[in-house]
């Protein structure tokens, strides 16, 4: 057998190895990737005390009726819009539940860049926390340009998407069948960020003001 | 150079192969499974003729005064409620768009089965097609459970979701601030696939009336 005929063979030995290699770090790259968030909540949601998600100490003293260390649809909403360190863009038509609101308030309070749209009508009827907000010097635009802004997302550090059909109302999430869907696939989160920064030029006060 | 030496490197450069092949396999099984659908559509939707998409041979011969030959965010949501092919099931709260109507029950004259849960209060008021379904013999069940049935989703084929904040109602498609996400992600649709039988049998009107 040649020296020449070896080498080739273990040159072809070293090209496959490689290959496999390389392949291998790509296929597991795409596993990484595949890793996003992908998840589905319904309501009504059990109701449940959610005090230990705002303060993670008191787990273990509350003693409100409700059930205790009990996961629902409406606590693992709350995980979510609390996973926020660097910003929460929110689009909503319907704003008056006030734990949803507390979320929101302790995220400003901690430095989250938090910006709202909501509807001009809504944004003012009794119960409405939009108010509350803004009292606490949360950016609020209301949409002055559609006949009803209906939206209701979120965007969690321009990463997570909270979509669906769910206001955050009382009524929304213990009366209602709705549904919140979460994702980090980019292909769905992107286009709700555009149309967010869309929004929130259009409906900047000083231009709408200069327009009229 | 012995023999036994030369049968490993082949040995080892087969094996390499084999692998390399098996990977390049399971890379592109992975690439085909990423071409899954993920689209956003935003509203108020541009107003333009459907007639095309509903009778694709009148492309030219449609008089009505709308652009024609104009893609919408309208439209794309036709024609992906249009491509369904064996089933669709509908979880809406309100329905009165004529031309989304249409649609279903053109679905329904070729055999697809087509399933509708509404909500009891909206799918009687002036303009619904609850009405209009029902007629046509689709077996439509109103949600007697919830407060409010508040969904507006939609499963084509068992494969695509489509969901958001948009009623089926011609105010949403051209008035309103909405959005519709049409995914094929396993990971979102198989939840609502789960829900919607959920509800389907929840809101069986012969288990109802045994229940009263």
């Amino acid at each position: 057998m040649s020296v020449l005929w070896t080498v080739k063979v273990v040159g072809l030995g070293a090209a496959a190895l490689t290959l496999s290699l390389e392949l291998l770090g790509r296929l597991f790259g795409r596993l990484k990737q595949r890793r996003t968030l992908n998840e589905v909540l319904f309501f009504p949601s059990d109701m449940a005390c959610v005090e230990h998600i705002f303060t993670p100490t008191t787990t273990h003293s509350c003693f409100c009726p409700l059930p205790h260390g009990v996961e629902t649809s409406f606590s693992r909403l709350l995980r979510h819009i609390l996973s926020a360190s660097s910003s929460l863009d929110l689009c909503i038509f319907s704003f008056s539940n006030m734990d949803l609101c507390r979320a929101v308030l302790l995220l400003h309070s901690k430095g989250v860049t938090v910006r709202v749209v909501s509807d001009k009508n809504y944004s003012a009827i009794t119960g409405s926390q939009i108010g509350v907000l803004r009292k606490a010097g949360i950016c609020v635009r209301c949409d002055v340009v559609s006949v009803c802004m209906h939206h209701k997302f979120a965007v969690v550090d321009s990463r997570l998407l909270i979509t669906g059909s769910l206001n955050w109302t009382l009524t929304a999430v213990q009366s209602n069948a709705e549904n919140v869907l979460l994702t980090e696939e980019p292909d769905l989160v992107q286009p709700f960020i555009k149309e967010f920064h869309r929004l929130w030029v259009l409906n900047d006060p000083t231009q709408y003001y200069q327009n009229q």
